[in-house]
């Protein structure tokens, strides 16, 4: 069924009010008049709604069954993820919302070999946004996953630790694993995965990281692309808690 | 450590000899007299070595150490992928090796758009084992895993359904879960991961696939891209069998 994100003060009184562009795009899926399509709230709410009604100013749809989001995983995962060249971030969070994240930081760190500057990474950022909303609407979700970006690696670091399960994913620190830590802490509804560049992390970073709180994680014996690193951890850490 | 794959007739004698593609990489490399790298024999064993001599003809190096890879994991796993457009099945391939997959096989199912004939389809595999080989150098497997592609999916069933643990992923079956699945044997060491194209299985593949003996398994509730779905379900094997 066709999915779209509607913000809460446009459901009311058991109509949907669609503007825009998601109205446009019930034009294009040529939806008609008593058929049925999902609205959702992006609070994790989802509306089963039948077309009641579309012009150029927009659509009507009657709301039938309000029910929570299936889609949306029983923690909140934040990627962390240390800019990088290319489209991989475009990929990681195509994917990663798929896979259930709930949030995404991007974070220069020293090894950055793409070191956008503030205005270039607001104008990515708008971008990013607009990746996560298309992937939300695909594969299902309850929220719109934001994407932010900091300026530095120890603002996201300090925002990371803040999780109650905040992994740091360091390649040559292959001694605890990431089942080790997903074992270590009996409940968490927050957990950060914090992934590097190209290059991997600084050794200081790491020891930064370390005493901020981070949980430094292997991630197996096999190296991981930087675009890669973040979809197998958010993949054991939905298996682990049942979100798979 | 770069690395390399030599045939391991070519390593005796406690020498390596590097010839081909991989003497030129040695060159580009710039790896000079007395410096090290590691050589795979592409059957899960590494050799680092000491270069003795290159030039036109090919390489030398002294073994000076023998241990198995480190980066292959305890189960062979087998990614069963349906064609799919563009570029997907390069990504799945290049992400899967790291992830720990050791053999891919691309079958046609009813939704395929793509549809390679015979002749194309072979012109595909080529380059789609280079990828593989690329994959495997970078992440530091112990084998190149190999890429095949079957005419029928009939044939691709009859193949999965030998692992010790065959599943099969549909996204509309939710009530079987891959947790549930790997945890139903206790004992396994081949692993089939069967996915299917952009438009999802047709249910009467469903059947036959069930009547085969394969596990009709979910992958959880959210909707994945053809070319997520096989990385979610290997990172949730490796990490379920200890391989992260």
């Amino acid at each position: 069924m066709p999915r779209f994100f509607v913000a809460a003060s446009n459901l009311f009184g058991g109509v949907a009010y669609i503007s825009g562009r998601d109205a446009e795009h019930i034009k294009v899926l040529r939806i008609r008049h008593g058929e049925l399509f999902t609205v959702c709230d992006g609070k994790g709410t989802d509306y089963v709604c039948r077309l009641k009604s579309a012009d150029a100013k927009g659509a009507e749809a009657e709301i039938l069954e309000t029910s929570p989001s299936r889609g949306e995983p029983s923690v909140f995962c934040t990627v962390f993820s240390a800019f990088s060249k290319g489209e991989k971030a475009e990929s990681i969070i195509q994917k990663a919302v798929e896979l259930g994240a709930s949030r995404f930081v991007f974070f220069p760190s020293e090894r950055c070999v793409s070191r956008p500057d503030e205005a270039s990474a607001a104008k990515k950022c708008v971008r990013w946004q607009k990746i996560s909303e298309e992937a939300a609407k695909q594969s299902g979700r309850g929220i719109i996953p934001d994407v932010m970006v900091v300026m530095s690696f120890e603002k996201a670091i300090q925002e990371a630790a803040k999780a109650d399960m905040p992994l740091f994913f360091y390649e040559a620190d292959t001694e605890y694993t990431i089942k080790q830590a997903l074992l270590s802490r009996s409940e968490y509804s927050t957990v950060s995965i914090v992934t590097g560049p190209e290059g991997g992390f600084e050794p200081d970073e790491v020891l930064s990281a370390k005493s901020k709180g981070m949980l430094i994680t292997s991630m197996g014996s096999r190296i991981l692309r930087c675009e890669t690193a973040p979809l197998c951890a958010l993949s054991a850490v939905m298996y682990h808690t049942d979100n798979l």
